[in-house]
């Protein structure tokens, strides 16, 4: 399953993305799952999660779904992308599914949805729309 | 100067913020300015800055430009934003200047534009528009 | 059915979106569906349905969708909204799902999915993420 | 001239656009300026002007100034934008400045500048960013 491999490794070679401790939960052609333990440093000036730790994680999950079906020579990048924040978000975890809404040689589109999970209850508290590219590196 | 001082707070008291090694270059009325001296940490997997850096910097830099406007029983949270990125970033720094265009009681708007500094040269390398709403907590 | 007369009622004094010839194929509590048939004037240069006609159709549902749980005396605009285009629309009718994912008293998300129908298939042709707001007028 | 000519083109051509009246007020390199005089059917339910007509302007507009750099035979598609709305517009006129941010081969970026006029007063009341490319057709 080489797919999967590839997918793994840009979590793996990506400094800032260990550096937050992002967990792969799944992989599958267009789709990645992912999941983040909050700690102290995640956090912003109310005690919530920082909305980068957020957009991070929308970002990155995006460019793992949109990295299962790259050819195998080619590197996924984000073109751009535009998050809304639908409630401040606090709990042990935050948890990102992304799925690919178009699958283009060129273009990719991804959606993020974003939850936190809080004494045992998941709340939606994000959602993205990502725009990705494939080129060879 | 209250504003200034309620502005420093907001990178002060924000964990991630300082994680990241945000700095202050400049706070007015509607304007912010801020860098980041980049670290092995900030990378991602093809050793560019990583994404969710950049647009943390947008991100934060305008909230701090719509909290030198809101009132002074009133914090700042982010209703959304949408980031493109220009091209690739590496360098020494990043450095981000927010300035609002819509300046609302309920809503603002500001926009972010984020440069890359690189061997004495700098680049444009994302541009944030980020929707703002200012409450009581 | 007070809320469904009031959605409805946005439609019949948009003077825009009768000239778009939009109708109403639903009205729930946070969804509204809508369709245009297309005709030669929807048209853009290479003969595609162009992007402000389903801009407009995302936009103007979603605001249907907000309007659904306004107060009675509270009137719903748009801050802002993003719509990605995932493929050329074209065919003999366009149809607009929009449903709230955030139902706040000051700010409300929706998500509105447009699908281009051709030869009875239906494509799949934007999406938008829409941020609105109510107030009295 | 070839690439005005070409640019004036896709105005001609755009049934939707010559419907919503859109006039040329200039195209440079990288840049174009367009207007529309406001008429009944512009408006939306509060005889504002419609969100729909902003965002269409702010699109062809962007659109344009991504043609004036496209290859001879190459053609510009809208692969997303976002628009924040400033203030309600109404007026006489509206007028829209786009300009290119990022001139890639596969990729360009504009930002749209929306004004009304209202009795000798210009007021920003809209601002894009459109996510563009350009192919053969």
């Amino acid at each position: 399953m080489e797919f999967i491999r590839k997918t793994e490794k840009i979590f793996e070679d990506a400094n800032f993305i260990r550096q937050l401790g992002v967990n792969i939960l799944k992989i599958e052609k267009g789709y990645c799952e992912t999941e983040i333990e909050i700690k102290d440093f995640h956090k912003q000036q109310h005690n919530f999660i920082h909305a980068g730790v957020i957009a991070t994680l929308a970002d990155h999950t995006a460019g793992a779904a949109a990295t299962t079906i790259a050819k195998p020579d080619e590197e996924v990048l984000t073109i751009e992308f535009k998050i809304n924040f639908l409630r401040p978000a606090d709990g042990e975890k935050i948890r990102c599914e992304s799925r690919l809404i178009r699958e283009g040689k060129k273009i990719m589109v991804a959606e993020s949805d974003v939850f936190s999970l809080k004494g045992g209850i998941e709340k939606s508290v994000a959602k993205a729309i990502v725009t990705l590219t494939a080129a060879e590196f």
